[in-house]
């Protein structure tokens, strides 16, 4: 029997104790957890209870030197701390306390306490000074589950693609010559169209199964592929094709379709110009129809008039041109023009000139390049005509009669290709995130003595908190972007709008997070993340620019504010001040409710940890940014200042307020989706991957709303030790969750990370 | 005469007061201004000062008809903005005057108000509704004046160097093969040793002139051309040379210093391994000393015992290999031994393995390589024997006993390599910022109408918001790493401790701050900022790994503020504990003035413009960050956790220090340099852009100024308004301000910077 001072029925606790007082780790709700069971323990006397009870009162915490006592009573046992324990605290309490006593009874009111704590090993396997079973991932949830539970009802789909991918074709590898490169590119397209996923999207009656929605979840997985594959694809398919398939009419499907998704007709999308980037609707290139010889003259008025870093350029037969469409002398606005661009020999027809766009910081395996059109004629029945259309009597005709709805209209049936790449880039995010974890779980760096085994990189905090944020976020969006495609795909709900204004916010925020996240795992990686072979620098490469293509992040923002201002009622266009300002006329009032100052302070776990608090941030910033940008503009309008004087001077105020509401979009998405999930371990799981995204996301904006008084400085502190101890929490998962977006090993080349 | 309902002598005051009201511009003090100005106005009826004076209300503004009304008087006078004028909106009032009343008296009391409110037609130009004379940039400043001023004492020799750089060996060129590339770079390095400029650090007497300071600055300019190039040169002259320079003695520097500062002789540098990237004293390579041969045996124990990442490995005939010191039988620590690695015919020595690390995300024109050592012996001669020693007789000896010490000291005498790191990645951030500011500069995107000519880029105020503070703090990390260097080469000081904490923390918030400025470039040029003619892409791939080398940055964090909690007193490791636990067993005080409410609610321009304001809060800040980091870790030691442990615990709270002192030290660094220029424009302008980057680094940690209650709501937000107000007042002249960095024409080869 060895020396101690306490009871056998309180020797158990003690271990408990000392992690509830030597690390701050529980708050005050957690406490009352432990004082529950204590009263409820039966084994123990008044005398006892009372002994413990005293030790729960935070206002008079037990003394130092208590708590060495406890500690060395630990030490002293020699026991260990077996993290695979299914109870780890409780087992090792409990086999201290025998070490004292020589019992092996085993008091059930600790597991009790164990499992509504929430505690883990990683939250105190360093206090105890005790030798530690480490365990470097834990197997509580399983990859495969939430692998299925993502892929969802495309799991059949993309099992098929991902064992497609195992081609040697696929084989990653470094390729410096673009010309080698785009060649082997190709040659991945047509290895994907001859077994059918270029014609997804597209219609049965054209080899398609019309499933738009696993075409953008191919996406994810081309990524892991490789950028260039992505983009070209996404361009050859999404874009040449889809314009044919949305913008154009039955004989064009019949003539075009079925021969674009099996890649025999290799086409591209030339929509911008060197002279207008983001400015689609003034484009220069024009369509002029000629009613005598019945065609349209495609042409390039002036020098830096010319199509800009069109995808597919030096391999396309033919292009779908954005043009300003001219018939009878009369600009009817930009329409699409299928124009050749070479011959079966592969000859540039007359008047086309191509260039290649030259190297870039990524995607060198697209081959981008500039073209020229110098008048250059096709036949009428050229024109992509479902929205506008030249009649056989050389008039024109469309259902749309506002040119500017009808620009929007036909903008707006290219939206799923947002969504495509704020997919991709998020396959570019959980590609970077599986390297920089895997790696982190096997690399070993410093510690206070060289005898010891150095710590794993993953272990620290600094590195838990600059990647399990990142972690959670993928999760959230990818539940969102899944949801974004279904809504796209409704045909029960015709009206775009409101998605387009939902995209265009969600683009941004998503692939910027996936810039931010591949920056982190690099740096994360260290040297190692610097070098080719570990795929993090070619990611970081080819996603920068996901940032700027198919609409430029910062002028997407400022798109879904004004869509949100005009609360997508009214018409939307790349100005939109008209429906914005006819809405401002109309009385505004600020519905927000006063933020109660116990509410601004409340810092209790629950709270902090309720979907409820994140919803109601979420939601009183984007009405508040809203009501503040409307009486701004409101009031500059009054004073006589052109409207599109007053936008561009809250334009800061826009992006925030397109932000926020993006923000807020993809967490109640994200909410939604897992209140319908099967109550289970899985389902807490994604709830506490929800909590760390939402409380992450609300750190980001802690000025904004410690500036509103919406929250205080108090409980901005505890937002912030929230954030950490679930990034603690989640520590011992993070193998399994990177390992559940099912990333092929054969994709997952990197040294580092096998 | 045309109708109006005011006097000839109001007239000219309309303008004025329309700016006032219409964009709420001016704060309270700032209309104070005007008051003063009317009230000295002679020219002024009684009855005309109380209708302006009713006119300058803040509690009962104009109503809006009579802006209104203002604006058409304005707009109907059929007057030109014209922004080049020297007193432009003086100018515009009395043109407007006369066109109603045909009187051609100046106002004097005009000018005086618009030399005192500090506004720019760019506050304005889109008020009025009239014709703008538009000005690209301003010439108040001058570029050639700020070169010289940034250039200081080296401006010789930087001129002669951008000279130099003129050679058609330094055109810019797209390089993709790594084998071509580094002959290229190897050429430009043994270019710049023939001129003098390897051995520029080195003694006269090894054909230097001892001018480290001079040396540091090329680092900049060198980016200008190419970044492999910058860590080429850096690793040959500063790395391999400086180890024989600082850890050898007269013998090494007789035989190698004078040939590797010519280039003749080729070295690298090998310290860090692939098992041991940051941990530098825990490097497991070895160096045995063997009395009976009377060589040191280097040998690399186990497969990732390797050197890692070694640049200049593939041309280097020698390299400087740290490796544990082993002198009969007992491990002396970290030591550095010349060892050859190739034969004249440039063929490995036996027991050599050296292997290209490959391709990486940039810096391809360096030669990175690992290197294994198979019991290689080499002469005891060639131990650099500065701060430790094999004497004759076989038996060690160092004036330094301590082994950490005598480590700290050998790698402090390494510090300056980060001063170069630190000014390359602001060289980077600067040619990134030149090129995005001289494209926005030219071009024009979008407007309300494709009739009206499109803005300039760089006219949208989030244009103007992502850019304008990124040029104001490349000032101040100009002056400061200036200043570092001179500290650092001031032999008066030989205790390189305070140096070393300083630039620790500074060389993380540098190249950090390069690469979120070369990657907001990238973005807001959009896709041109994507193509490698365009420079930018190479300038993101070569710094990203700044933040990685020479030290990462998180570790170097770390230590900056385990360097500040010890007050500099204690001697500095890489763990530091027992110097830190010895300063927090003493007491400590929380000095903190209590901040009072008035001064955390104070709006006014004067006070948030004054550097004593951002000083304080800077000072707060970091002590704030001090005396919580050290109750935290004093409550935990006195718990009985171990201090390694404690260290881990609060290890965001150490990198939040570590930032926190780097900013300070910036900004009080950069204060200093300015309160000593001569009083003049070129000062004023100095002290602006140092209010920008004050404000804007308050700005960017608000919420922990507002979590303590530094600042309130008001002052945050007000702080964001004079952010945004500054860069709107800046916007003349960022194309002199970047034009000031002196980048030569011949670098700046990117098309869309031409």
């Amino acid at each position: 029997m060895k020396k101690h001072d306490y009871s056998l029925r309180i020797l158990p606790y003690i271990p408990f104790f000392y992690v509830i007082w030597s690390d701050d780790l529980l708050s005050a709700s957690e406490t009352n957890v432990v004082r529950k069971a204590i009263e409820n323990d039966d084994t123990l006397t008044k005398e006892d209870v009372k002994l413990l009870s005293g030790w729960l009162q935070r206002d008079n915490p037990p003394a130092d030197s208590e708590l060495k006592g406890w500690k060395h009573l630990v030490h002293n046992s020699e026991v260990k701390l077996i993290e695979s324990d299914t109870y780890p605290l409780s087992s090792l309490s409990q086999r201290m306390a025998s070490y004292y006593q020589s019992d092996d009874t085993f008091n059930e009111q600790l597991k009790q306490i164990e499992i509504n704590l929430g505690i883990q090993p990683n939250h105190y396997n360093h206090l105890f000074d005790v030798e530690v079973e480490h365990e470097t991932t834990s197997d509580h949830y399983n990859a495969k589950e939430l692998d299925l539970i993502l892929k969802g009802k495309h799991a059949a789909l993309i099992d098929r693609f991902r064992t497609d991918l195992d081609d040697p074709l696929f084989t990653w590898d470094i390729h410096r010559n673009k010309e080698a490169f785009r060649e082997i590119v190709l040659k991945q397209v047509r290895f994907l169209a001859e077994r059918g996923y270029g014609a997804l999207a597209y219609p049965e009656a054209y080899g398609g199964t019309a499933d738009m929605e696993g075409y953008a979840y191919m996406f994810e997985n081309m990524m892991y592929v490789d950028g260039s594959l992505t983009i070209k694809f996404g361009v050859q398919f999404g874009l040449f094709g889809g314009s044919i398939q949305k913008l154009g009419t039955e004989k064009h499907h019949d003539t075009y379709l079925k021969e674009t998704g099996e890649a025999n007709l290799l086409g591209c999308f030339a929509m911008t110009e060197t002279g207008h980037g983001s400015n689609v609707r003034g484009v220069k290139t024009t369509a002029t129809y000629d009613a005598e010889s019945d065609q349209i003259i495609i042409h390039t008025p002036g020098a830096n008039d010319n199509k800009e870093y069109i995808g597919n350029a030096l391999h396309s037969k033919m292009a779908s041109v954005f043009a300003q469409l001219i018939v009878d002398g009369k600009n009817q606005g930009v329409h699409a023009i299928l124009v050749p661009l070479r011959n079966e020999q592969h000859e540039l027809m007359p008047g086309v000139k191509i260039e290649d766009n030259g190297y870039k910081l990524g995607l060198n395996g697209v081959d981008n390049g500039k073209i020229w059109f110098n008048q250059v004629a096709v036949p009428r029945a050229n024109l992509l005509n479902k929205y506008g259309d030249i009649r056989d009597d050389g008039s024109y005709h469309s259902a749309i009669k506002n040119p500017n709805k009808r620009f929007f209209t036909m903008l707006g049936t290219l939206v799923g290709g947002r969504i495509c790449v704020a997919r991709a880039g998020l396959g570019g995010a959980k590609m970077a995130l599986a390297v920089a974890i895997k790696h982190a779980l096997k690399r070993r760096q410093f510690n206070d003595s060289i005898k010891i085994q150095e710590d794993l990189l993953m272990d620290y905090p600094t590195h838990q908190l600059r990647l399990t944020p990142l972690v959670a976020n993928a999760y959230v969006y990818h539940v969102t972007l899944d949801k974004m495609m279904e809504d796209y795909c409704d045909e029960s709900q015709p009206d775009k709008r409101v998605i387009e204004t939902q995209v265009a916010g969600l683009k941004s925020i998503i692939t910027w997070y996936a810039n931010d996240t591949i920056q982190e795992c690099r740096e994360a990686c260290g040297g190692k993340g610097y070098l080719i072979e570990n795929r993090i620098a070619d990611l970081k490469g080819d996603v920068d620019i996901f940032t700027t293509f198919e609409g430029d992040n910062t002028v997407l923002l400022l798109l879904a504010a004004k869509g949100v201002l005009s609360d997508f009622k009214a018409e939307f266009n790349s100005a939109g001040f008209s429906a914005v300002l006819k809405l401002l006329g109309s009385q505004l009032s600020d519905k927000l409710a006063t933020i109660n100052p116990l509410y601004a302070n409340k810092v209790d776990s629950e709270h902090l940890y309720n979907q409820k608090f994140h919803k109601h941030a979420f939601d009183y910033r984007t009405r508040r940014l809203t009501y503040t940008l409307a009486m701004r503009i409101r009031s500059y309008i009054k004073k006589g200042m052109p409207s599109y004087q007053a936008f561009m001077k809250v334009q800061t105020h826009l992006i925030a307020l397109g932000k926020a509401y993006a923000a807020e979009l993809a967490y109640t998405t994200y909410c939604d989706y897992v209140e319908a999930m099967p109550d289970g371990k899985n389902k807490t799981l994604f709830e506490k991957l929800g909590a760390l995204h939402a409380l992450y996301e609300i750190r980001k904006d802690a000025e904004w709303f410690l500036e509103q008084g919406y929250i205080g400085g108090t409980k901005s502190k505890a937002i912030r030790q929230r954030v950490e101890r679930l990034c603690t929490e989640l520590r011992p998962h993070l193998g399994v969750l990177v390992d559940g977006w099912g990333i092929p090993d054969h994709c997952l080349s990197a040294p580092i990370a096998n």
